[in-house]
């Protein structure tokens, strides 16, 4: 019997029904004859209207605190599943964080999962259960509860699922799979059937919204297929891993990404140290920078242009505008009307004309680039905001991406 | 320094505002020289609303999923109430029953508490924290989450004061106190400065709905002084103690209990195993009975009459009709239209003319008393149903309760 890891995400056990439903799936997986972990997030806005309780009684809740109050979101998920289950003839078994053995560091919050000691959920799955995960959470060793941030629940059911040696994680939402590019914003975007663990890194940490990076990360250390496909039909998903890929040498998919400004110190002095005297201030007050573009020094002179996020722009200009006089540049500017835009496919950086090909693209569409950057895997332009949606589906077309 | 133990009820957590109330009497009560425990309920109608969730996705929900489910309602309020405090600046931190070491039988639904690990509390005590417990709730050896049943949060206070011997259990309702007689009833009903645990035993077994029996007993055995009292205003409230009481042989208070049924099988043959044949039977189907009464023999024959829930008098009617059949009765009659009236007060059987009062008192105000029963401090006439209110309000006036 081979084991399978399903992480269920919150508008799939949305209601009763919906969690009914989710039910029947699970059964149906042990009816294939799998042995089934289940990982379930908070229902619905559960979590939001509890933050939004907090902020009720505290304008800045204790971090401890919040990380139990949050807990509670996934326990009571996790046990309506299971009671879902038993009234459906399936024996099943809820467990905490702590109960299913995720020990953590005391990050609250934003905790690491630091280990898991499975041997709770090995006995009951030995008695024939189905387990099910309250996920997001773990303990300290101090059995304080901690929550473990942005893709928490995600990370829980690839840990679980490199832990317990299970054959894939599949990940339910009511995302049908990764695509192509964004659908909303590209109709003709097709779903990609598998995706690496590279190009789905460049993806979620280039503007695709469906999966956080970290599990994604797991995923890759510990070499676990990630299923992604919905709850709500039998459509196939997308399969993440890491094997030969099928297709090779080819943009696998386009991102977009309109949270971006720009900030640009002119005339900057260019001698040693002048980066570290920009970027250290930035860090301190919690600006996280993106993009980093120096150009080419003229006379020792140069410009210096970084990305931020649109809600820090603001924040850098207070922290650079003071540096910037006091190392002699000539002044600030700031852009906070811009959008990045990536072409993401494996091998990329082997194959001549890909650049080529985006960059007189765009130019035919009438899109300025401002600035560019590239990995083994990607290259990413920043240009106006007004103009992405558009250069996207050039892009999609000159890549022949609607073919599947 | 001294330690009290406090418990907040449902209604007094029930919002925001209520949460800050409660954490500014709980820094009153530091501040006047306390170590404090705190133990909360669920907010408002959590409880409720949870169960209605399980019988969403469940017929007959799991009862170990149940009390996982259950227990987040309590887990909820400890941590918004440990947030509201920090943000008063009061150091506190929340634990849940399992943080609390307490440890419980696996009876689910209806735990029983079996002891109390009280380090971690000791040593947050020691850091000076106010300490908030998760109410209602305790832990298997098995790590698996129980609840305590009725009277369950009232029960873990008495049992956590008990345990780091505070020198009071302080109980925070929206009631103010325990009265002579319900005031909804009794307009000239007076709050009591104190009780003595029997006598509060048996108000609440005889109709005081203020609080469960369960909690009480325990504060006897351990010798806990339990205060009941408003969170909602400073009024002097109830102290329940088993010291010497200030007054003596005197009714202290009048209970009523519309909740009656009477069952009488008439001409039972008087020979010895028929109470057996008839009681066991009624165990078996889980009928509790409360009042049993056997008239004298004549000639062999007897009426054997008991009192049951009014929920409970068909299911009673079903199991003992063909018993009595099988034992030569003549037939089972049942009334449900009855109520239960009882006086209590401290050392009433060593003092004649209680129960000659009692009787006609209730004779003057045209009230036909059906069955008596007493116990050593306590007397129960079981009425009509439509008598009750005016029976009670002649008692209340004839043992002089108005005047405090």
């Amino acid at each position: 019997m081979s084991l399978i890891v399903q992480k269920y995400g919150g508008t799939s056990v949305g209601d009763a029904d919906r969690i009914r439903n989710v039910a029947n799936r699970i059964i149906a997986t042990r009816k294939a004859g799998n042995d089934v972990v289940v990982v379930v997030s908070a229902m619905g806005d559960t979590t939001d209207d509890l933050i939004k309780l907090a902020y009720q009684v505290s304008e800045k809740p204790s971090e401890r605190e919040l990380d139990v109050l949050l807990s509670t979101g996934e326990i009571v998920a996790s046990t309506l599943l299971a009671m879902s289950l038993k009234s459906l003839g399936c024996d099943a078994i809820s467990l905490s964080g702590a109960q299913a053995g995720i020990q953590t560091d005391a990050n609250h919050n934003k905790a690491k999962i630091l280990n898991i000691e499975p041997s709770r959920i090995v006995s009951e799955l030995k008695k024939g259960c189905v387990i099910i995960v309250a996920g997001f959470q773990g303990v300290t060793k101090e059995s304080d509860v901690t929550t473990l941030g942005r893709g928490g629940s995600d990370t829980t059911a690839v840990a679980l699922a490199a832990i317990l040696g299970a054959k894939v994680c599949e990940r339910y939402t009511d995302v049908e799979g990764i695509y192509t590019a964004d659908p909303r914003a590209v109709p003709e975007a097709t779903k990609l059937k598998e995706i690496s663990y590279d190009e789905m890194l460049e993806l979620a940490t280039y503007g695709s919204k469906v999966m956080h990076p970290r599990a994604v990360e797991l995923g890759q250390i510990y070499n676990i297929p990630i299923l992604v496909a919905s709850s709500f039909n039998d459509h196939p998903g997308t399969l993440i891993h890491g094997g030969p890929m099928e297709i090779r040498n080819k943009v696998t998919a386009i991102t977009q990404d309109m949270d971006v400004a720009k900030i640009t110190i002119v005339g900057v002095p260019d001698k040693p140290g002048i980066a570290a005297s920009i970027f250290e201030p930035l860090a301190k007050a919690c600006v996280s920078v993106d993009t980093i573009v120096q150009n080419a020094s003229i006379k020792n002179i140069t410009d210096l242009t970084f990305t931020v996020a649109k809600g820090d722009a603001e924040k850098a200009l207070r922290v650079v505008n003071p540096i910037a006089a006091k190392i002699g540049a000539r002044e600030c500017l700031a852009d906070t009307r811009l959008a990045k835009v990536s072409i993401i496919g494996c091998g990329m950086q082997n194959t001549p004309g890909y650049a080529a090909t985006m960059f007189s693209t765009l130019y035919a569409a009438g899109v300025n680039i401002q600035l560019i950057t590239t990995s083994e895997i990607r290259i990413t332009v920043i240009i106006a905001e007004d103009k992405a949606k558009e250069a996207v589906r050039a892009l999609h077309k000159a890549f022949e991406l609607e073919k599947e």
